[in-house]
């Protein structure tokens, strides 16, 4: 029974990788040991830790550009504290786009003034905002570029005289962008990358060591890059997965090649929201999220019918986010374009009987 | 080909475990998905985070006692900040038996005073301080139970007026204990407990909120205790690791039962390492730990021997920390009595040889 996972997150990992993954749990590397038993000491752990390290600073394009990648701990949640006490000394820009923007301001203004440059807050998120300032005397910009609770991506991002943040939770490794434009690129791994439990950081080393306060020290970037994010045990399954997934997507062409599949899947289940008289695209158009589709049923009686359809078709995890309802197509790099034609048709079908 | 994995941790876990989880990797709870790519609020795996956090208190004896179970990501290196964080007002006190405990003051000392109230770092930690007095002006008291690298455990735990703090990462349900003598223990999973990716933590409800300091949401107990250890993604896949290792434990007996299966082993290797002129061993008698045996080869002529015989027996992971050299047998609960015997024989062996 082939079920067809649009989960928001975690998600949908490429079959190989479980596979590989499930084996290595058993046998790692054919040594007897189980990848859970193993040290992170280990020769052969280290190999997959600079693997995986690597490979995201090779397929993001920032090899030899004085970026470091770190594996963390924490979610990206934790990341919005780090972000703030490694970088802020007084105050730092974000716009809030969303839930998890909104939180991440929460968290900085614990350690400065945060200027809040623009929000879709009062539309309940269904946009990215366009064409506001950022004050100049800030230490750093943050955004969140795609919002996976609301299906809203940022396609520009502003060019700006300062260090800029962004969360890429959910979109990151699915389109190609000059990831050089920015200086502190964070992501939980449960999306594109891997299992929950790791959290990929990318900084550019010359932005750090600038703050004031004391940093403790699982809280510092340069305690982890000193130590080749080895600086206490890392989450050694998280990470190997990860390092599976990355090396799938390379296999595959890299970013560019999944960009394509991306907007193809995308374009499909876009399109049936558009013509299909029954259902009704949540986020405005031109800031439409290519891995998390949102939309409702315009007809509430026929939400038995579509629920029980969607069911018997093996199709998972469209429930909407509770801030948003109605439905919501998660299609990350591993989803293929074949299960959302399946979704599609169950869409059409819903309006053939209807 | 059996190996036998002495690894002071990440390190063994029950056969039964590695093979549950590998399954679960390819179909969780026969749903036809990987339990790396279901959400973690599906009803599956919100009844393995609860079963696990029961489970956790039960085998304490901590249930209906006014604790709460967590499991949080980022080690006890974390939790290093977060105890001082959440219960330093103005000033701690601190037993160091170790560079885990002397980690421990580094950051409690950013959040306020930090009273050292014994140390054994002149003797390189081989026993561990007693008869030390506790200010009673502190807000709580922190120990480390037992010392991976030295290989020494406390065997009595102070009474005293004031909150007992306890990092229990190396010898967490491996003997009895009164755990409601502890008012926050904290645990990495990664030696008795589970993989790598996840803490425990352990905390009577009634000590937190008491400090004036604003306490980011990610570092804030109360935050992670309001939603259930879900406040953010949780390492899905640690978890369930856990849920089955602490199942398994529960199943064989508990601790108590789990317990005597320890002091055997622990027996067995002491009793070679004073027997053998060979060997000596390098913590405090009163002091050993029964989880990790530290012990150095007397005559260095022989260590190219031992090293070689011990590789032929497929015993995996016995070389000594940098900080004390020599070797370092860690013997966690689903360490066989068998193993232990197996490198016993060796030790004996190389006696007979030299």
């Amino acid at each position: 029974m082939k079920i067809h996972n649009f989960s928001a997150g975690p998600c949908i990992l490429p079959q190989e990788v479980f596979e590989k993954s499930s084996q290595a749990v058993l046998n790692f590397n054919n040594d007897g040991l189980s990848i859970l038993e193993i040290s992170h000491r280990s020769k052969a752990f280290v190999d997959v830790m600079e693997n995986a390290r690597a490979l995201a600073l090779e397929l993001l394009g920032l090899e030899g550009k004085g970026y470091k990648a770190l594996f963390l701990q924490g979610g990206a949640s934790t990341q919005f504290l780090m972000a703030a006490m490694n970088l802020m000394e007084k105050k730092a820009a974000y716009l809030n786009t969303g839930t998890w923007s909104d939180n991440a301001i929460k968290e900085a203004k614990i350690y400065g003034e945060v200027a809040e440059v623009a929000s879709s807050k009062e539309a309940n998120y269904n946009y990215i905002p366009k064409g506001y300032k950022v004050p100049k005397d800030c230490d750093y910009f943050h955004c969140t570029s795609n919002n996976t609770i609301f299906g809203t991506q940022i396609k520009d991002f502003p060019k700006l005289d300062m260090p800029m943040v962004c969360d890429m939770s959910s979109d990151i490794f699915s389109r190609s962008l000059d990831f050089s434009k920015f200086d502190l690129i964070y992501a939980g791994a449960q999306k594109n990358m891997g299992p929950a439990g790791t959290t990929l950081v990318v900084v550019k080393e010359e932005i750090l060591g600038k703050v004031t306060r004391q940093i403790p020290s699982m809280m510092d970037y340069q305690t982890h890059i000193s130590k080749g994010s080895m600086f206490n045990t890392p989450p050694v399954f998280a990470v190997y997965v990860t390092m599976l997934t990355l090396q799938w997507l390379k296999d595959l062409g890299g970013i560019a090649a999944i960009e394509k599949e991306n907007e193809k899947k995308a374009q499909l289940i876009y399109s049936e929201i558009d013509l299909n008289p029954l259902f009704k695209g949540f986020a405005e158009k031109a800031d439409r999220s290519i891995m998390n589709a949102t939309f409702t049923l315009e007809n509430d009686n026929l939400k038995d019918t579509f629920e029980t359809m969607v069911k018997e078709a093996n199709i998972n995890g469209i429930n909407g986010h509770r801030s948003v309802g109605g439905y919501r197509a998660s299609m990350y790099n591993a989803m293929p374009l074949n299960s959302v034609g399946i979704l599609v048709d169950v869409m059409s079908e819903l309006e053939r009987k209807a």
